[in-house]
C-alpha cells in the first residue's frame, strides 16, 4: 500500500517513487507484476494522473519498471543480489512449451464448446435474475442446496435411474470433489476403512487421502470389483464402486454381485458409494438400474455430477444419502454452508423443469454414441494389433499395445503427429500396475467429423509402414 | 424404478400399480414423496398416459395416494406397522413454524436484494456467454480459478488495501470455508496446534475440526487478540486473525500488535491467516492496511470474500498464499479440482474489470456506513443501559444488556415485537463464557428507512414503560 502524507514537504510524485523502489528491492513487488493503471492508482491515492505517472517514468528511466504497450508498466527482474526476499520469488504459472502445437486433444473429460446450450443457458439464467424479488439472490443458499433444484432432481433421477429419494436425501455440492469433502466429514469420527476399487479414480481416492482416512483397495476380474477381495479383520466404513461402468476399465457389475456387496454391507455395517458418473450415457440396451434403487436398507451413497451432461466448468454435482446418514448431515454438519452459487442452481432448476436438460441429454447421447462407434471402427481397421480394453466405456477408450510398443512412445509418437494420447497410469495403486503399452483416449470434445483425420495421424505415428 | 415387461399378461397399469405400492410398502416411497407428472412416467415407460392415471388412482383410491392439486399425487404417510424398513422414514425438512411473522429479520451476513446489481450483473454474464468460442465453458476450470479474476484482484487487492501478490498466489474458492478446506488439506500432514481467537467466527474453526486438526484459543483484550497467550510449549502451525475488525468484538488490532504477531510467527515458523471478512468497509478515517501488506517474510495467509462487496449467493472468495505455501499448493493439491464455476469467476473478472465491482462497494459502503449511523443513534436514544460492545464494527452491532435482561428474554421479546435477534454465543468457546445479556444484530440486509420503525418495535419489547 502506498501511503500518501499530504503535510510533507517531499512531492508526492516522490513519495510514491520511493515506496515503490522500496517495495520492488525488497522483492514485494515481484518480476512480471503489472502495476495498477496510473489513472487507477491516482484515483485511489487521491492525487493527479501525472503525479503517478512522473513515479513511474522515473523508475522505468532506472530500469526498475518495463513500460509494457497498452498495458502499463511491469516490474522488471532483478539480480538476485539486489533481492532480500526469504521464499522462493515466484511460482511457476505454465506449463513448459509444447514441442508441437496439438491438434486433437483426446482429453478425457472436456466437452466441446458446440454442445454447451449458450441460449437455453442465457435464457433461464436471464428468466431467474429478471426475479428481482426473488430472496435468493442476496443470502447464502441452503447447506443442502436450492429446494427447487432438489426436486427436479429428484423427478430426473426416478424416471431415468431408478432412483428414489425424497428432496431432503439429497445434498447439491461443487463437484464430485466437493460431495467427496462432505462424505469424509461424515466418515472421520468413525474411523475403519474405506475400500476402492484398484483401478479407480484417483481424484477421488486424493479427497479421502486429504481427510487422513485409510484406505484398501479390491481387486477387479472380469465382471468389476470382486467381493471376495473385501479386507476380512478390520472394519470397513466405506466401499466406493462405480457399478454401471468401472472407471477406468468399463464393466458393468451383474447384478449378482450387486447384491453381493449390498448384502455384505448390511451384514458389516459399511456403506456403499455408487459414483454413477457416466450414467446418462448407456448406447446399448438399457440403462442398468442404479444400484441405489435396489437398496431397501439405507446402505447407498449415490454421487452424480452435471460435468458429463450439461459442463465441467459449472461444477455442480449432488450427493444423496440414506435417511439416517443424511440426518446426521443435518445435525453434525449443519454449520457447513454451501458451497454452489444460488444463480447456478436455480437457473440449472429452471432449465431441467423446462425440458432443455432431457433434450441436451439426449443429443449428447446420439453425438457420443456417433464418435464412440465410429472411433472403434476406425481403431479396429487401425491395426490388429490394438485391444481395446474398455469397450463398453461411455465417454473414453483404454486401449492396450503389444509389448514393443511401450506407452511413452505412443504419447511421443502421437505428440509429434500433434494429438495429444493420456497414460492411464495414476488410476492403479501403485501407478507402476497400469500395464506399461495402455493408453487412455477421451473423445468427448471431438466432433465426429474429426475422427477420420486424427485416426490417420494416429495411424502415422504408431502404424506408419502398414 | 419402475420395470414394464411387455410380454407379461398382467395389464400394464397393474404392473406399474403393484411396483409402486410394493415401493411404498417397503417405505421405499416416503410419506411426502411427489410422484412424476403421468405424462412424464408414462413417456418414460413407453405406455400411454391413461395407463399411468389408471395406476395413480386406483392407489389413491386405497388410500397410499393423495391427490395434491396442480401437483399431482403424494404419498400418504402410513402407519408404522405397515412399514418394515431400518432408518428413520423421513428427515425434518422444515423449521417449525414461527409463532408471529418476522418483519424485520437482523440476520448478519444477508445483503437486501434492493443492493444486487442485476444489470450490470447480467450484462456481463451475457457478455461471457456471448463468446461462444472461448474454452472455459466446456472445460475444468484450473485449480487455482480463473487467470483473468486473479489478475483483476492482483490489481484491486494493491489499490484498496496495499496487498502485494502475484496472481500466482490466488487461488480463488468457494467462499471462505473452502479457503479453509484447501488450508486445512495444506496443513494436515504438519500437526501442530492452529490457534484462533476467543470468541471467534465459529464456522471457521468447524472446518478445523472437520480435519480433526488440534485447536487452541487466545485471549483477548481491548486491542484484541493478545500474543502473550499463545501457547508456549506446543508447536503452533497457524493462527487465525481478525485485525482488520475482531471477529465478532470489532476492535482494531494495533500496529505494535501486529508486528508481535508477525515475529512470533517467524521466530516460531507458523503461519499467521488473516480472515479480511469486511475489510471493504471502514468508515472512519483511511482503511488500515492488511497485515498481509506489512510482512515481508512470507507469514501471512490472506482470506477474502465476495460475500459482504457483491452477494452471499455467489460462494466466491480468494485465498492468497505465501510464495513456499502457493508452491505446496500447486505441487501437494494438483488433484484438487477448482469449485468455483467458471462463468462466474469470468462475468466476476469483467465486473471488476469494468469498474462496476469498485461502484458497487462505493455504493454498499455509503449505504451501509448510514444505517449503521442511523442505527447508533437511535440505539442510544433507546436507552442508556444498552452498551453498544462492539462500536467500529462495520456490519453488525453486539449490545449488552442489564443483568436483568437475559439474552433468552430479549429474543423472546423482540420476536414477539416480530423482529429477530440472534444469540451470539457460537462463537465463544465453549458457547457458555458468552455473556448471558449479549445480543447480535446485523444490519446489512436492512434499509436505512426501515430503522426507525424497527427499533420502535424493539424499545417497544425491550424498554415498554420508558
Amino acid at each position: 500500500m502506498i501511503c500518501i502524507d499530504k503535510r510533507s514537504k517531499t512531492p508526492y510524485y516522490q513519495q510514491i517513487y520511493r515506496q515503490l523502489l522500496e517495495q520492488i528491492l525488497s522483492g514485494r513487488l515481484s518480476a512480471g507484476h503489472l502495476l495498477p493503471g496510473s489513472r487507477t492508482l491516482a484515483a485511489s491515492l487521491g492525487v493527479g494522473r501525472n503525479t503517478v505517472d512522473n513515479a513511474y517514468s522515473q523508475l522505468a528511466t532506472e530500469g526498475y519498471l518495463l513500460p509494457v504497450p497498452g498495458r502499463g508498466y511491469q516490474v522488471q527482474a532483478l539480480p538476485e543480489l539486489l533481492l532480500d526476499r526469504t521464499g522462493p520469488s515466484s511460482v511457476p504459472n505454465q506449463p513448459p512449451a509444447e514441442v508441437s502445437p496439438v491438434l486433437y486433444d483426446l482429453f478425457y473429460g472436456s466437452l466441446s464448446n458446440r454442445d454447451f446450450p449458450f441460449s437455453q443457458w442465457k435464457k433461464e439464467m436471464n428468466a431467474v435474475l429478471a426475479q428481482e424479488s426473488q430472496r435468493g439472490i442476496n443470502d447464502y443458499p441452503g447447506h443442502k442446496g436450492d429446494l427447487l433444484l432438489r426436486e427436479q432432481l429428484t423427478d430426473y433421477l426416478f424416471e431415468t435411474r431408478g432412483i428414489l429419494c425424497s428432496p431432503d436425501q439429497i445434498v447439491i455440492t461443487a463437484g464430485l470433489q466437493g460431495s467427496l469433502d462432505i462424505l469424509c466429514k461424515l466418515f472421520l469420527p468413525d474411523g475403519g476403512l474405506h475400500v476402492f476399487e484398484n483401478p479407480s479414480y484417483n481424484k477421488a481416492r486424493f479427497i479421502f487421502q486429504c481427510h487422513n482416512l485409510s484406505l484398501a483397495y479390491l481387486t477387479l476380474d472380469h465382471a468389476g470389483a470382486m467381493p471376495s477381495s473385501l479386507p476380512k479383520d478390520q472394519k470397513v466404513t466405506s466401499i466406493y464402486l462405480t457399478p454401471s461402468h468401472q472407471f477406468p476399465l468399463g464393466m458393468v457389475m451383474p447384478i449378482q454381485r450387486r447384491y453381493e456387496f449390498l448384502n455384505w454391507a448390511l451384514e458389516h455395517d459399511a456403506y456403499l458409494i455408487e459414483d454413477d458418473y457416466d450414467s446418462d450415457y448407456s448406447y446399448y440396451g438399457s440403462p442398468i438400474p442404479a444400484l441405489q434403487s435396489v437398496d431397501t436398507n439405507g446402505r447407498v451413497i449415490y454421487l452424480g455430477s452435471f460435468s458429463k451432461s450439461l459442463s465441467p466448468s459449472m461444477r455442480m454435482a449432488y450427493l444423496i444419502l440414506p435417511p439416517a446418514l443424511a440426518h446426521r448431515y443435518n445435525t453434525e454438519l449443519a454449520a457447513y454452508n454451501g458451497m454452489v452459487p444460488w444463480l447456478m442452481q436455480r437457473t440449472l432448476a429452471q432449465f431441467i423443469a423446462n425440458g432443455h436438460y432431457r433434450r441436451l441429454v439426449r443429443r449428447l447421447r446420439t453425438k457420443f454414441k456417433r464418435t464412440h462407434d465410429l472411433l472403434l471402427k476406425e481403431l479396429r481397421q487401425m491395426s490388429p494389433e490394438i485391444r481395446i480394453v474398455s469397450q463398453g466405456h461411455a465417454l473414453k477408450f483404454l486401449l492396450a499395445f503389444p509389448d514393443s510398443m511401450p506407452r511413452e512412445w505412443l504419447i511421443a509418437r502421437a505428440l509429434e503427429q500433434s494429438v495429444r494420447v493420456y497414460s492411464p497410469e495414476r488410476f492403479w495403486q501403485p501407478p507402476e500396475d497400469c500395464p506399461p503399452t495402455l493408453i487412455q483416449i477421451g473423445f468427448t470434445a471431438m466432433e465426429p467429423e474429426d475422427i477420420p483425420l486424427c485416426i490417420q495421424r494416429l495411424k502415422a505415428a504408431w502404424f506408419p509402414e502398414q
